[in-house]
């Protein structure tokens, strides 16, 4: 059985003493103090590791099932979700109003991280409920908000999100799931929406779907889009659920993995639906909390990647294998560990270094966000929306190489299920997929949030970055991080002005090297990232910490990433100056 | 349902235009002329499209099952096998003598291929008999061979290889499997095997286990290792199966793909044993085909992706997702193929650039073995042995990239079983872990490969290298080959001074980089092949060639790979000359 250890002490490391947050003048963080943070992480550490953790392999061999039209949940489920919304964990960050807790984005985010580490597949119910719940807040009308907000803040009802036909995920114009006015103010919903994840359950007395439906007559394509609430039964005038709605499961996905997440096939047939926000602009309604939710699939890839590591370290500390080729170090023993193997170490460093250095992206981003909602700040705002793409792309791509890197560690040990390594890269899978596919979110950070607002978000990233060297370069005890990040970050600005200058006259020069452009931008941002943390280490250690070790182990792993991984924008580099001329030149018929 | 399309005309292209294999004067090429080969492989492309691929996602959805100790193999299985022995398919490589065909192994690769790319778990069945074959035809008496091998050759009677114990796999010595003389000459087998392919099933009268087991009283650790023939059912004098044998089916092991062999735990208990070989050279008797072996598992890196990539090209040629963003493709259709986006497109030419290249690769590996076996060229034996790691660990590293690739192709349609994406990605998954896991084949290449014999079949690899460059430097139709390939190889180069200088003092300076050193040989390997395989191909056009198209679709595709992927090499260098220091800095408690 995989073991999950809740990382507290490397969480606080990057709220305190890298991004500082109790001495932030974002409203909210100034309650963020030390011994604060630390109560809530390790009570919810507990709970993570206590409860959802030993749930998770249930949930892959269980799976859920789906009886007379009904799906059922793993074994264990139910009464762990019973216990997460009485500890109150469901609502962290919404308003007091409607029963939440107010907290900053990024505590909750820190948070999410071992939530989603301990059991990806069961905190999806909470999580789409979480999403839905903020679509509603954003858009909702005064009813709406008091109807559903209080039970879905408490998970009393969950909530969904429904955009996937069979014939369009990503190309949501093609949609043909209508909405025809009842007459009455609401709206019949009918058609087939697919991979609806949480889509049904026995977990809660209510479903919220937020459905996206073409009401006739509208616009054409994307622009004709509403978006609709349509609960699993309809609320009396009581706010109590009533009568069941026209939505019935038309089956369940069998997946790659979150196989205790049911992701299921619905249909829709004359459901009554109420519009939420305006006719046709339900694509904008859907997307509004769009950073958070990509941000909160980018922590996925972190969180597989983190629980895969510990499984992996705690197998090679055990494993007797072969022997240290400098000297024996384990005499009395048959064999020595694992991990004095070089190569076995280059698989956990980059691990190690991947996994930190995410934390403290996925932290800055949740931060940014804070600042853009909590402060109106409109700088941080757009640079959250430039790096979305990246976490959410980068993060996850490399989430899933570190999971398969944790489970080559086992042998074949790592292919078997037993071990519970093969589900952690089955679970991590998914989150290259949804919330917009990784090519998806290339395109968009190229296509369209690279020169946004005229280019000024990337241009204020690379001022930080610069300001950020500048400040340190003549520090002797960062040079091993400067210099790379300098190296790195040039790369990303040639990249930049190749697309500048290649991509007006022809997109497909920009396009074709969309997808190394958010590896590059990705490394470059974690090089910061370690920058940073290797700064608040070195500043600890001069001052005299009683942590030294910590600090120390910080720069080693820091170093690592800058001499083993940041190395990769030069790669990318390449590829993307090499153009689109040997991406586009086949005919289709030629593939 | 995946489709699967035999690509007899590009195995054509490497055999005769790139091999050249009818002109060479290997013992029994002569009579491989191109019409010869093109029946071969298109009966064998017929009988793996059709019979085999249908096959795979049946095996995968039901897998094996263990009743009352028999292993049940997945419906239609053992009828297929009753086909691919009726049809002479399973010893083409082998003695007349035994009931072989005696043809050369490149052949028996390139047939190989396609049925490990229409059906991987199904093809292990016949593939590990081969193997288990190949070390009695090796190691075996005359009347071991008489009895075995007739029915081995034809799979009447199928084989297994045991050496994974619970507690170890790659470090064999501390096996604890052993065998009793029992004084007949026979000896008594007792002892735990896990991960044994093909362990048991239905579809053989007889299974031959080939185990290590540990004669008592011999050497310590790997060096008192010896080899035993263990039949299932032991032979009679007639020559048939009589009496059940002392080992058992222990357990199905649940993997995460190949559902369709039986994966299975074996206990041996007092089996009777038969010595193979030497006593307490059984290491060596095992090992002695290790670099077909492992060139075989290359090769399902190889066919993983092909497979993988052939079902990527048609869902992106019809699934209708979005308009090109140059202009529309489609005006008639909703939307345009997923095919004119760049960013897909990056992908399927990641796909099918390694694809060619590998099989390329592969091809000459096994025309070497070819070499080495039937002209006793030692030079060819000497960097065949080099590069098998390099085929090994690179083309299941990049063939199990690809089929993570072609699987995004499908967004969330690939993550589902339906489609048989996840099923490509599942399976390949294994190809790095057994035979030897990655690591190891790195530490093979690094730590014994490259110094072996005085380092001189590297230093033959340089030469080939630079002989090609020298010859094709002036041609101009080459000039997008001969400076990539040239600038990769000087990595490769800089990359081995390094080790030379550095590992001396501290083999740990190596080691760190062994990972990397296996994936930048790889790349100038393909690198290699794809100068190669445009000399063939601007050869043909500049002879005026029937099949123009084919020839610039190959120049393309190469041009890719040099322009795209060859960069590679550069930041694998970099990994490798920041030396151990960050890798092994850490105590084992700091991570």
């Amino acid at each position: 059985m995989p073991i999950y250890k809740a990382p507290v002490k490397d969480l606080q490391f990057v709220l305190h003493d890298v991004l500082d947050v109790s001495q932030s003048d974002i409203p909210g963080y100034d309650d963020m103090d030390a011994d604060f943070t630390k109560a809530v992480l390790e009570e919810s550490g507990k709970l993570t590791s206590e409860l959802l953790a030993p749930l998770n392999v249930v949930g892959d061999q269980e799976g859920c099932r789906l009886e007379n039209g009904v799906v059922y949940t793993p074994t264990g489920f139910k009464a762990a979700f019973e216990q997460v919304k009485e500890g109150g964990w469901t609502g962290l960050d919404m308003p007091e109003q409607y029963g939440g807790q107010n907290l900053p984005y990024v505590l909750s985010t820190a948070v999410g991280e071992m939530f989603s580490a301990s059991n990806q597949a069961f905190t999806m119910y909470q999580g789409l409920t979480h999403g839905a719940a903020a679509a509603i807040l954003a858009h909702g009308t005064d009813q709406q908000k008091d109807t559903y907000l209080p039970k879905m803040v408490s998970c009393e009802w969950t909530g969904t999100m429904n955009l996937t036909e069979p014939h369009c995920g990503t190309d949501l114009g093609l949609m043909r799931t209508k909405a025809d006015p009842a007459g009455d103010g609401s709206y019949k919903i009918s058609g087939q929406k697919i991979f609806i994840s949480s889509g049904d359950h026995d977990m809660a007395d209510n479903i919220v779907h937020l459905v996206l439906a073409k009401i006739p007559g509208g616009p054409e394509g994307i622009k004709g889009v509403s978006l609709f609430i349509v609960p699993k039964f309809i609320v009396k005038d009581d706010g109590t659920p009533g009568e069941r709605n026209g939505v019935s499961v038309g089956a369940l996905e069998k997946k790659m993995g979150i196989h205790g997440n049911s992701t299921c096939v619905l249909n829709y047939d004359e459901a009554t639906g109420y519009l939420l926000g305006e006719e046709n602009k339900g694509m904008r309604a859907m997307f509004t909390m769009m950073n958070e939710a990509r941000l909160g699939v980018g922590m996925q890839g972190l969180s597989a990647a983190e629980a895969a590591y510990q499984n992996a370290v705690e197998y090679a500390k055990d494993r007797l294998q072969g022997r240290d080729v400098t000297g024996t170090k384990n005499p009395d023993g048959p064999a020595d560990p694992l991990i004095v193997h070089p190569d076995i170490r280059r698989s956990l460093m980059d691990q190690k270094s991947f996994v930190e250095g995410a934390r403290a992206f996925i932290l800055w981003g949740a931060q940014m966000i804070d600042a853009a909602h909590r402060s109106e700040d409109k700088d941080a705002d757009g640079l959250v929306s430039l790096l979305t793409p990246v976490i959410k792309g980068f993060l996850t791509d490399e989430g899933y190489d570190m999971t398969v890197l944790a489970q080559q560690v086992y042998g074949g040990h790592g292919y078997i299920e037993e071990h519970g390594m093969s589900q952690f890269t089955r679970d991590a899978r998914i989150a290259m997929i949804y919330e917009g596919a990784n090519g998806v979110q290339a395109l968009d950070l190229v296509g369209r949030k690279l020169a946004q607002d005229g280019g000024k978000h990337v241009m204020a990233f690379f001022d930080l970055v610069k300001s950020f060297c500048k400040d340190n370069g003549d520090d002797d005890a960062m040079a091993d991080f400067i210099e790379p990040l300098k190296a790195a970050s040039k790369d990303l600005q040639t990249a930049s002005m190749y697309f500048m200058q290649n991509g007006v006259k022809d997109p497909n020069h920009a396009l074709a090297g969309s997808y190394d452009f958010m590896h590059l931008f990705g490394h470059v941002c974690l090089g910061l990232m370690w920058a940073k943390m290797a700064k608040a280490a070195t500043s600890q250690l001069a001052a005299g910490t009683s942590d030294a070790a910590f600090c120390e182990t910080k720069l080693t792993t820091g170093r690592y990433y800058m001499a083993r991984r940041l190395p990769a924008t030069g790669m990318h580099l390449a590829r993307i100056q090499s153009g689109a001329d040997t991406v586009m030149a086949l005919h289709a018929d030629a593939f």
